[in-house]
């Protein structure tokens, strides 16, 4: 039996691809069923790395979406569009859909599996999230007993870079991003991957599969690294702490327990912790389940290789369903039957927390006069809004003023922003220099 | 639609799959549609943790294999006998089978699946590796377009809690041991964890799925951690490492690409490698493949709320094939079809490679005369069977005998055998106190 595989796109994840495809020496003998019938790509005369008859390639990308002959489509062109158009047609002609495109399935994920749903097809994206990390099979199928309590995880490649290099070398944001640009580990525009938003559109596909409901990605709170500087890692290094930019999605049964935390920021991780020796372009994500209590999923969360291990892995998984016949499952009534593990079922929305209702420790640094009495004006404010604080610390003299850095106990949110804005306004403090928080 | 579930055993491990089986609450909805039909246990009259309707109770485990009611057999009682043939008997009935018994599944698997294949069942054992920690999964599904060069883990919680005391306290194997034993870390007969038997179970496993064909589990080279002493845990940790049980499986394509390295015994490890830093009872089993890289899954890898976190969701797995009819899929000529990714369809024996064909670095302690000449008799030794060294280090005198600590670069096995064996035929030697393999 042979599968036929229509490629969207050969550029690194889709040459990553071709080559796995080709090469089935020593991996699954399924592999050996697949076969290449079409490359869609935007210019046919481009240079590939790949050795593929070009008889193959066509710019014609919507022919290959309602090609009869082809069984699975590999969307590996990314962007918004015309990559979900192109998904939306393919599975309108009854093709299974294999996709690396976190973007579009963040945005775009109730669209694309409601059209799914009612075509009886499957839309597989482990590559979307963590490269060739297993994550999102786990999360649907091997950790489905669980009640899943948090997802949190360093998902970004090249603020992790970044942030590794600065917690090394003592460097400033601005210097290393530059460096890490001509190195070719940040875009040449950085703000998908540095502001956050790239994280935060992998939390909340994360979010979705671990608590069973769509998530608005507007609801994300999202803060990126470009304000972590080499004071506050110096500091966070001597209180036991790396900063990393995490990726969390918590359900939080103190409060609500429908409803879900969600949120991207830089975060102070405890030096012990697992997340915290996670360096340079590798990603973790750690999962807290009831039964299970926590298991961490650690890789390479981007390149040519792990994307495609992903791909492909999806592109096989499909595969086997058609194998046995379950590639397309028809109820008595006609409407199609879908793997309730496999497919997406979503219909509600989940319920995000106010940021303002977050319970966080928190991490800040003040420049102010250095008199005596400042230390006592901060604890009397915070303690006033039952802000706790764990460590006060005055850590030195900084550009004229004295340098406090406060580390506080678990918290509200709002109660601590409450605090900061009558300490902004405090004759004695000249600035909050900066505001992060603790795990 | 309900599936009705056979429990067999209900230790540990099986009140466990009851809690999660009869608390479905923000868990996935398919939960709903399981049913605990029959529980069979020694006697009746032992008072339980889990409160289960009497009647569900039996102890004709007999019975329940053969219960034409029953979909789904769930193998938690244990040991080899009489699990094997209620497994046996299961299949031969048509039920599929989830077992957590990886002692049973390395010495019959041969027989286990190919009477599943012909019985056109599935037989899924997540929790038989790591606990609740999704890998065999993963290895199954997510990994598999992946070439898979090395499996190595440390998937035996007791001796790593052991080694992570005696590296923590500075304290010997045997008082160590006793104390875990009081804790209940360790069993009263501890030889399965302390000798490496269980892991060695557990890599014959992984590597059978790894490499896609059969492992006789007597092949696997397996040396405990009994001689681990205070002693070469300081001098390893002086030298950067850490000392580990690790399990390992290899294709070397150094030598035969078809061969592999299968074995179990305590490593020195570098501590930057993601293994250094697993402590305590935590199991983490690192994959490396091509393309994918190194991937790691590091959790909880024993107790109840674990494995029958793995024992559930591969029930639920079941469930999901059960509900759009591929639980028994049938050939036009009246063979069972399975899904070619989950079922196992080895045929053939992997070849293991002899253990002094092995490529790898080494650490020993020598006690000998001290005299000037010592360290250059043991280099040219050592040289002269192509061994060569990475250091070699007079540490001290210990019981009136020089301390030597060598640590050779990647040598073959019979080449340090060899010259190992002239060193202790030395006079100046007065003995070979520790040999260990580095990572």
């Amino acid at each position: 039996m042979a599968f036929k595989v229509g490629l969207l796109g050969l550029g690194t994840v889709g040459a990553g691809t071709v080559d796995i495809l080709r090469d089935p020496f020593q991996r699954h003998p399924l592999l050996q069923e697949l076969v290449i019938h079409k490359v869609g790509v935007r210019s046919l005369d481009k240079p590939r790395s790949v050795d593929l008859p070009l008889n193959l390639l066509t710019t014609d990308l919507d022919a290959i979406v309602s090609d009869p002959e082809i069984d699975i489509i590999v969307e590996v062109i990314g962007g918004l569009e015309p990559a979900r158009s192109l998904m939306l047609k393919a599975i309108a002609h009854k093709k299974h859909v294999v996709t690396a495109n976190k973007a579009a399935i963040a945005r775009f994920g109730e669209e694309i599996f409601s059209a799914a749903a009612e075509a009886g097809v499957y839309v597989l994206l482990e590559a979307a999230v963590g490269g060739g990390i297993p994550v999102i099979e786990p999360l649907k199928q091997s950790l489905c007993a669980n009640r899943i309590r948090t997802v949190m995880g360093i998902v970004n490649g090249t603020t992790n870079y970044i942030l590794t290099r600065m917690q090394a070398e003592g460097g400033d944001f601005a210097e290393i991003l530059a460096d890490a640009q001509q190195l070719g580990y940040a875009e040449a525009d950085p703000t998908a991957d540095v502001d956050g938003f790239d994280a935060a559109d992998k939390i909340a596909i994360l979010a979705s599969l671990a608590f069973g409901g769509r998530i608005k990605l507007a609801e994300v709170y999202c803060e990126g690294i470009r304000q972590v500087n080499a004071t506050d890692i110096a500091y966070a290094e001597k209180l036991g702490f790396v900063i990393k930019l995490l990726a969390i999605a918590k359900r939080d049964s103190a409060t609500d327990p429908e409803q879900l935390q969600l949120r991207v920021h830089p975060t102070l991780v405890p030096k012990a912790h697992p997340l915290a020796s996670v360096n340079d372009v590798y990603n973790a994500i750690l999962i807290e389940g009831d039964p299970i209590g926590q298991v961490m999923f650690f890789g390479r969360g981007a390149g040519a290789g792990p994307t495609a291990s992903a791909v492909v892995s999806d592109i096989l998984n499909i595969a086997a369903l058609l194998k046995v016949g379950r590639g397309q499952v028809t109820q008595a009534d006609g409407t199609p039957l879908l793997d309730p593990l496999l497919a997406c079922s979503h219909q509600h929305y989940c319920t995000i927390a106010p940021l303002e209702d977050l319970i966080t420790r928190f991490y800040a640094r003040f420049l102010t006069q250095d008199y005596p009495g400042v230390i006592g004006k901060l604890g009397t404010c915070f303690g006033n809004h039952e802000v706790s604080l764990e460590s006060v610390v005055q850590t030195g003299i900084r550009d004229g003023s004295a340098e406090i850095v406060v580390v506080t106990h678990d918290v509200r949110e709002g109660n601590f922003r409450q605090a900061l804005d009558e300490i902004k306004a405090m004759t004695t403090v000249a600035s909050v220099a900066s505001v992060l928080r603790v795990l």
